[in-house]
């Protein structure tokens, strides 16, 4: 099966085309052809459980909104500065998933556009410059967005501020409000003042951390203090992704002033939301409107409306509830028996196991799992700051079924770390 | 046929979800249901004439390319970190048409992504941070991108240098080249430094302007001279919009460092493509990656092959230039008539009417003519620093019937405008 060279052609062709700032999944990359619920099928036909990609949150290739994308297409399809239906229909069956105060939809065709977004209305409203992340956070590959992205090397505009993110694994609660504290001052002295706080509700690309409510409560509650907005980013974190409410804000009890909507919005179709209170749009709308030539077409909304359908058709923030629970369970039996496993963080569909070689994160070990695990058929991933968290984020409709296979295989793959 | 009460609790419920920054066009704005070549269809079945829109390129619903998207959509869609032919041979097909410098295609969702990436590519190639752009430039609508258009209104990044643009109706060549020397100066006296020059290549939200291949490779020399990078923003220029070569950097005797692609390039699904020699990717490689979640997916990937496919076998480079200079000629006579008519620009199927009262911009004027003419069921839009331009850019199937349709109601139109 392992044919590490029927590839080369093709990856050759694509450093010719695409060049070197494109990166590649796995040692040995996977040529896939089709996507079908929780599979990814290779060129040879080779099914593959798709453990890791959250945008297809139906699963990939969800006929119903497949459907309802070619319709509209062959209808009509152009920009949000006519009247139609489709927009107005989607905004307000979104809007039915939030808090009343978040009261606004406006659209665009990426989380980096969203995040982007955002920022622009919260510098509008507050009269600030300054926006804080947390050190490894990813959120978006726009210009400023990439800037905020832990992975960022080069010179960052100087009103961008880094915190530390919550990890009570190596870490403790002080840290992270200290740095929250230390932002603030280091922003307030020179002179840009804070005009956000902007959160991946579930610090996923910190190496996937729920802190306490209280915590991260007190975290937003400093940046409010010193007249600033909390922005969640629910890219990764929402769409019940944590098996508890629709939102990683509503697991942590806090009521953001905006939020933003990526990846899994569309099942794969580019589309994005920024969600806000009308008080903050109409700060930012004194001075600019908002246009977005694709944002918002009706393809884009008939397909969005059609993926909120079809999740409350089919449960599926229950499935992240029930699935999700049977997962952590079964992870945290892994966890019992391998001594690599240092933590096991996360919940609902969204799950991290940080391997160490005693207490240093152990990132070989992390790489040989992900590849062996793909090598027998079942796609993870890994990140945080040291790379060596495994990180399992399937599609919605993955059940207990696909959680044995995944979690043998798992198993299967541990055992397999070098012994250090 | 004017019912203007009939869209208020659509415009109210539009407000009520998607708030105070979107904006309608025309008085009495447009609720469109259908779209079908170079037609707009309203719910009343009225069919106007799209003089406006170049995002339908091969015109609105073009049954080969949702055929193309439905297809692919139903077999996978999944991001650039697996192997997949579609993005390969659409990156192949599509730099076919570029200089063989231009031998790289990234790929995201939005003019705005194109433009940002672009500049981040140029920050990494040339170590400087300043970006010189016109001072009613449109290069999108992301953090940056949005301080880089003429309606910002607030506080720019203060690496962010304007320029007039080459507006010879109303100013000369040294205007322009002054304020790029200006504009060096300034970014190099406050240490940043010159990394690129962003130009949309028609100057297309400036008012239109085509200026002397000379004048405009003056200013590309200087900034090159200074260390920086010559971006072309293609977005609304390209596509073989001005009748003459596929690019405008072409039209111009130009070789950009960059060019950045959107709008049309999809026929409206959200697609857009940095152009970039390999040696600017590189420098950007050294330190960086490029993942864009749905940049590049299989879907987009084929949706943006048809597109070109379709253009080539239905010839719409050809279209442009012959159905281009009927418009031009027409429009030249109607210019002879009309007083009002200050100056006529542009080349192919774009158009500029800049209408005036004596000498002085008239965006009173224009705003009459372009509402008058979506009453008569022909549809175009105003713009440049004053608003006072007449912008016409219809689809690329655009016909010789079309145009005679189009001028016939502009100069019934024009014939309305209140006397001074």
């Amino acid at each position: 099966m392992f044919r590490s060279g029927d590839n080369q052609p093709m990856i050759q062709r694509r450093q010719r085309l695409l060049g070197s700032a494109y990166r590649l999944f796995y040692d040995e990359p996977l040529h896939v052809v089709r996507g079908e619920d929780v599979w990814l099928i290779d060129r040879d036909g080779r099914r593959y459980l798709d453990a890791y990609n959250n945008v297809p949150l139906l699963g990939h290739c969800r006929p119903e909104v497949v459907s309802a994308m070619s319709r509209q297409a062959g209808e009509l399809n152009t920009h949000s500065r006519y009247l139609h239906e489709a927009i107005l229909d989607y905004a307000e069956h979104l809007l039915g998933w939030f808090p009343d105060v978040l009261d606004r939809a406006v659209f665009g065709c990426s989380g980096s556009e969203a995040n982007e977004f955002a920022l622009r209305v919260a510098r509008a409203c507050t009269g600030k410059r300054g926006v804080l992340v947390t050190e490894c956070a990813y959120h978006g590959t726009g210009f400023i967005t990439s800037q905020l992205n832990g992975s960022f090397h080069g010179q960052r505009e100087s009103w961008i501020a880094t915190v530390p993110a919550p990890d009570f694994y190596r870490s403790n609660p002080e840290s992270f409000l200290a740095g929250i504290d230390r932002a603030i001052e280091g922003l307030r002295r020179s002179g840009y003042g804070v005009a956000a706080l902007l959160l991946d509700t579930a610090f996923t690309s910190d190496g996937i951390h729920l802190p306490p409510p209280e915590v991260f409560g007190a975290a937003v509650d400093k940046v409010r203090a010193a007249g600033g907005v909390f922005i969640a980013d629910e890219v990764q974190a929402g769409f019940a992704r944590l098996g508890e409410g629709l939102w990683g804000f509503q697991r942590a009890g806090l009521a953001p002033d905006l939020v933003t909507l990526g990846k899994p919005i569309g099942n794969g179709h580019p589309l994005a939301a920024t969600i806000v209170r009308h008080q903050h749009l109409d700060a930012f709308s004194r001075d600019a409107h908002y246009f977005n030539t694709f944002g918002g077409n009706p393809v884009s909304a008939v397909v969005g409306r059609m993926v909120l359908e079809v999740f409350e058709q089919e449960k599926l923030a229950d499935n992240a509830r029930s699935t999700g629970r049977y997962l952590h369970q079964q992870l945290a039996q892994l966890a019992d028996r391998h001594v690599r496993i240092g933590d096991l963080r996360g919940a609902g569909l969204m799950a991290a196991l940080e391997l160490v070689d005693g207490n240093a994160p152990d990132q070989a070990a992390a790489h040989q799992v992900v590849n062996a695990m793909r090598q027998r058929g079942v796609l993870i991933s890994s990140e945080g700051p040291s790379d060596n968290v495994l990180k399992i984020r399937p599609p919605l409709t993955f059940r207990e079924t696909h959680v044995d296979q995944l979690v043998a295989v798992l198993g299967e793959c541990l055992a397999l770390i070098s012994s250090p």
